[in-house]
This record gives structure tokens, C-alpha cells and sequence, in this order.
């Protein structure tokens, strides 16, 4: 184990204070410019090498930016973070990632030990149940780190968000429903008080009402994000005396525990039942019966989101400025709701 | 933005040095334990907060482990740190994530990353090209950092590991194939200088040849874990003059590459063809066609992990012993090769 040069050493070796050595290599404008010189010099032939921690306590800055997310095993928020990734590292910086696993508990620690980490900036989205983190989320912005929001979002001033048109996303999903000829169309929807979620239902009502379809509040199941949620969903929807033929779902995991759902009983999809999701998972595209899913453009929003921060990295005057970026879904039709064959 | 409290204001107010606040506040042996407690309770009145970063340069401890794996977006890795944090979250740590891409230099930039960020801990699975971060590593175990490889490893003295029983996943999943009647076996391998590639191919050549099956080098193809490098081995394997009957691949992206290229062939799978894979991710139990695959009991390697480090955490004596814990491998038999219907 080598043992580790300190500033003390340096001081020594020179005869000079270790003040003066530590303000030498942080180019300090007392000290003149030839001890600068023999400081770096003689810090370079002892190897000496700065703490970049106790360098960013200094500074202020550790490059490093922190991204939180619900959960990294959903191609969405994996493909987000990549986004994030090719737009910092080529201006030098490191993203460290941290998961909530929809614990408001975990998000409110995820904060905390994101700011003791020195993190330059948080990259994030929010848990899908309601949260007490506004002391957390005050907390990133008394210390200056700008904190952006992407896909979930919250409405705290100062804070900048990139979303998508969810409305949008669950008009374009219902409305191709519609044009295969569905009447009875089910929505799996999430927690209804996160944007996001509240967005996709508004989306799926105004296409039913735009159509000349009647609106039947039996036919929303606020359901999580998981196959077996889907499953369930249809166990109740398949009870009602009329029962839908079709679902859009806010989630293509419930979308997909739907479709294997109405399989075990028989009932054939596209002819008898469509089903659309939301997120253009990667199993929508492979499986056999390709599902129908509303695409988020998530390398797009990580990039995004990571320019929004670099707009207001280091910039303490900007950082209050509000930045909404909205970008538009879009829909990839497949099996699960082509009556006529595509 | 609040006025931050410092050791200053506290000393100022107590009419007692800086010095003596920091020792106090540290539980100096030097400081009468009247005094901590005036300094504590002044501390406490005054809201002071600690600065973690600061304290964790002191006492070199963050509480924060990081972990380092190529890719998020697998469930292989994301179920592994799922099992990471069950096991640390309840003795206090937070792990916090970054990921390679495969990319030795990304990889070395990680370590280093983490290590400005002070954690305690290092839980790691290398890239699949070979790298020269040695020095990387070397610095992390010079600093006391425990470090453990999980699943992919590598040589290094000092260094625990737990992986799983690769040599054994890719026998049992060779032999399935062969109890299907198969007798021109392909296998898709990742790059064979990694030991988990080299000991799953192990596996396969020990299977063929147990069971009066010639080894033919011309059916291995050396391929990235992609749904294209499957595609593309299809095509390779099917221009030679006795093209394979059966498939065992390292990667289950690749395997679902070679079933979708099998498929617009018109090749029927598995009367005609067998495909097994290797990691048992979801989509493999999802498809219609499900996918043979070999479980490497993620959560379990991530806790297992978890333990190791535990052990070592904090104990500078024991870091130097190596600890290799190796899991058994299980074989889950789906339709991609039961010409018996289960």
C-alpha cells in the first residue's frame, strides 16, 4: 500500500507553510507566480495527487451529475439515462444513478446522498405515488444544484421538466381503437394524481367523447405498472355486464398481463379484443402478437433533459428560470389492434 | 437560500476555538465530555448540519456503495442490484450506479468516479472486451476499498467474487438439446477470452463429447449479446454444407435473434430447429415461442455480493482474503426445444 503524499510532505520538502502549498495549487492570486511553479513541480515529482473530493468541496464542482429513477429495469428509463450519458460525458461529465423503486422513502434518501455525493446537477423522475420530498427537493435547490425533472414530473418553482404529450399519447392510442371498430374501451390507467397518468386518461376521454362514444367510469381501472395488474384488470372488466373490447393501457407490463389474461380464456385478439400500451417496450416489438404501444422518445428526452441542465449548470442567476419542454408521443401500430391484417 | 451554519458560528457563540468545536463534534478522546455535550446542544440549537462529505473525509466512511455493470437495461444486471440493495439498505448503505457500456475506458473513468465519491465499496461485473484498467483496480484496493467482481471477473489478488457455475449452465443446457434428438449443435459465444464465455463453451464441448457428439469448430460463432449478431450467425451457420439442427446460445438476445431470422426462413422451431439461451430474461418466458435459458439467480447473486462485502467492510486485516463463491446454474426447458410437448 503506497502511502499518500500530503500537502504537509510538499511543505516540508520546500520549507515553506502548508497553507501556501494549498494555496498554490488552487492558483490562489496571493501567491506569486514562481512559488506557483516550484509548488506544481515539486507536486508532480513527489506524485502527489489531489483529493478531487476535497478538490470539489472547494470548488463546488465534482462533475459527476446524479439521476434518479423508479426502477433501471424498464427500457424506458434505461434508455433515458442512456440519452443523458451521450449528451454529458462529451462535456466531461459522470452520471451516477440511483433507483426509487416507487419508494417516496428511497427518493427522499436518493436526494440526500446525491448532494453529499457533491453532484453538479439532478437529473430525475418522480415516484407514482404522492410524496412528502418537498423539504428534499427545496433542499437540492437552496444548495444551487439545478434539478430537472423528465417523464414524471412536479410543479415546484425553479424546477425545469421534459415530458411528453401524455394527453396527446392517450388520444392518438384510443382513437386508433376506435377506428377498428371497438365501442367498449377499458383504460388501465396508474395513480391518477401524477400528471402523467391524469394526462393519458384525459387523453382517452376526449377521443371517446370526440368519437361519439360514451364515457363509463366502470371501464378505468387505476392499476400499477405489472403483468400480474393487468391480469387482474381483466378478471374485473370481463364481470361487468357489458364488457369492454378493448383496453388502452398506461403501461405496457399491465397491457401485456392483459393480453396473456384473455388468452387463458380464449378470447382471440385483434378479432374479439384489442389492446394498445404505452411505452413502446421492447417485448411489444418482439413478441409474436406484436402489441400496439405509444411511443415516449426517451433517448430524445434524456438528451434533452441533459441540455436543459447544461443551459443552467454554474449559471446561479438562470437557475430560476422554468424550462418546459414538451416533446410529442407517437403511436406504432401492431397485432393487438390491426383487425385488418397490417 | 438559508445562511449556512458553520463550526465557526458555533465557536464564536461558545467563545471556544474552532478547533474545539471539530474535535467536539468528531467525539475527540481530547475533549471533556462537559464540553461535547455544551457543543452538541449549541449545535443542535444553532440547526448546524454536518457537512456528510466533510465527515466522510475524516472518517473515510460514506455509507455509500457503488456499483458498476455494463448495461442497466438487462434484467440479468437490474435483478442483481435489486438483490444489492435488499441486502444493504438495511444496514444503512445507498448504492448508487454507473455502467460501462462495455467500454474500458468508461469503465476506468467509473472507478475513479467512485472513488472521488468516497464510497465504501465496490461491487462490479467488468466489460466483455478485454481491458488494461489494472491500475484502476490497484488503486481502488490501494485506497482499502473492498471490491468484489460479480458474475463477469477477473484474476486479481485480493479480489472476492461470486459468479455462477457457468462451465455447469452451459453443459446442462447442451445436454437438453441433445435429449431432443439434436446432432449439429451451433453455439453463439460472447468473446471467449472472458471466463464466463470460455467456461460456457467448456460446458458445451464437455456435453458433445459425453455424448458421442464430434466438436466442430466451425459451429461456434463468436458473437455480441445482440438480437442482430443472432440474426447474423443464422445466416453464417445456414451456408454450410451441413448447416446445425440445434443452437445454445450465451446470450438470450442472440438467441432471439437466431429464432426471428429462423422463422422468416419458414424454419419451424423446435421441430426443425432448437434454440436455447442463457440468463432467463423475461422476454424469453413472455414469447408465445418461449425460450429455453439458463437462470443465473440474480437476486441471489446480488446478495451473496452484498455479504461479501459486508464481511470485509471496515476490516482492513481481512480485505486481502479472496473469497470465490460460485451458485449453481438452472436450466428452464420452454418450447424453443421440447419437440415433446411439456
Amino acid at each position: 500500500m503506497s502511502e499518500k503524499i500530503t500537502i504537509y510532505d510538499i511543505a516540508k520538502k520546500l520549507n515553506i507553510t502548508a497553507a501556501t502549498v494549498s494555496r498554490a495549487l488552487n492558483n490562489s492570486p496571493k501567491i506569486k507566480d514562481s512559488t506557483k511553479k516550484l509548488v506544481l513541480e515539486t507536486a508532480a515529482s513527489m506524485n502527489y495527487k489531489q483529493n478531487k473530493l476535497a478538490l470539489a468541496l472547494k470548488s463546488g464542482r465534482s462533475n459527476n451529475i446524479g439521476v434518479i429513477v423508479p426502477r433501471i429495469d424498464s427500457n424506458f428509463f434505461a434508455s433515458v439515462i442512456r440519452g443523458i450519458e451521450e449528451e454529458l460525458y462529451s462535456h466531461g461529465y459522470q452520471v451516477i444513478i440511483c433507483q426509487t423503486h416507487e419508494n417516496p422513502k428511497r427518493e427522499n434518501e436518493n436526494l440526500y446522498t446525491l448532494i453529499d455525493a457533491q453532484v453538479d446537477g439532478i437529473l430525475m423522475s418522480v415516484t407514482d405515488v404522492t410524496s412528502e420530498n418537498d423539504g428534499a427537493f427545496r433542499n437540492v435547490l437552496e444548495k444551487n444544484v439545478p434539478l430537472i425533472f423528465f417523464d414524471r414530473s412536479k410543479h415546484i418553482d425553479g424546477v425545469s421538466s421534459v415530458t411528453i404529450n401524455d394527453f396527446k399519447g392517450g388520444y392518438i392510442a384510443t382513437k386508433q381503437l376506435i377506428s377498428q371498430g371497438c365501442k367498449y374501451i377499458a383504460h388501465l390507467s396508474g395513480d391518477l394524481s401524477l400528471e402523467i397518468f391524469k394526462n393519458r386518461f384525459l387523453g382517452y376521454k376526449q377521443a371517446l367523447l370526440d368519437n361519439g362514444i360514451q364515457f363509463n367510469e366502470k371501464y378505468v381501472i387505476q392499476s400499477k405498472s405489472s403483468v400480474e395488474a393487468g391480469k387482474n384488470a381483466i378478471n374485473i372488466l370481463l364481470e361487468l355486464e357489458t364488457p369492454p373490447d378493448a383496453i388502452f393501457s398506461s403501461s405496457d407490463f399491465a397491457a401485456l398481463g392483459a393480453i396473456q389474461e384473455l388468452r387463458d380464456r380464449n378470447i382471440s385478439i385483434p378479432q374479439e379484443f384489442c389492446v394498445a400500451g404505452f411505452s413502446n417496450e421492447p417485448f411489444t416489438k418482439f413478441m409474436e402478437l406484436s402489441i400496439t404501444s405509444v411511443d415516449q422518445s426517451p433517448l430524445e428526452m434524456g438528451r434533452m433533459s441533459a441540455r436543459v441542465f447544461l443551459e443552467q449548470a454554474g449559471k446561479t442567476d438562470t437557475i430560476k428560470i422554468e424550462k418546459k419542454v414538451v416533446l410529442a408521443p407517437e403511436l406504432h401500430i401492431r397485432k393487438s389492434t390491426s383487425r385488418i391484417n397490417l
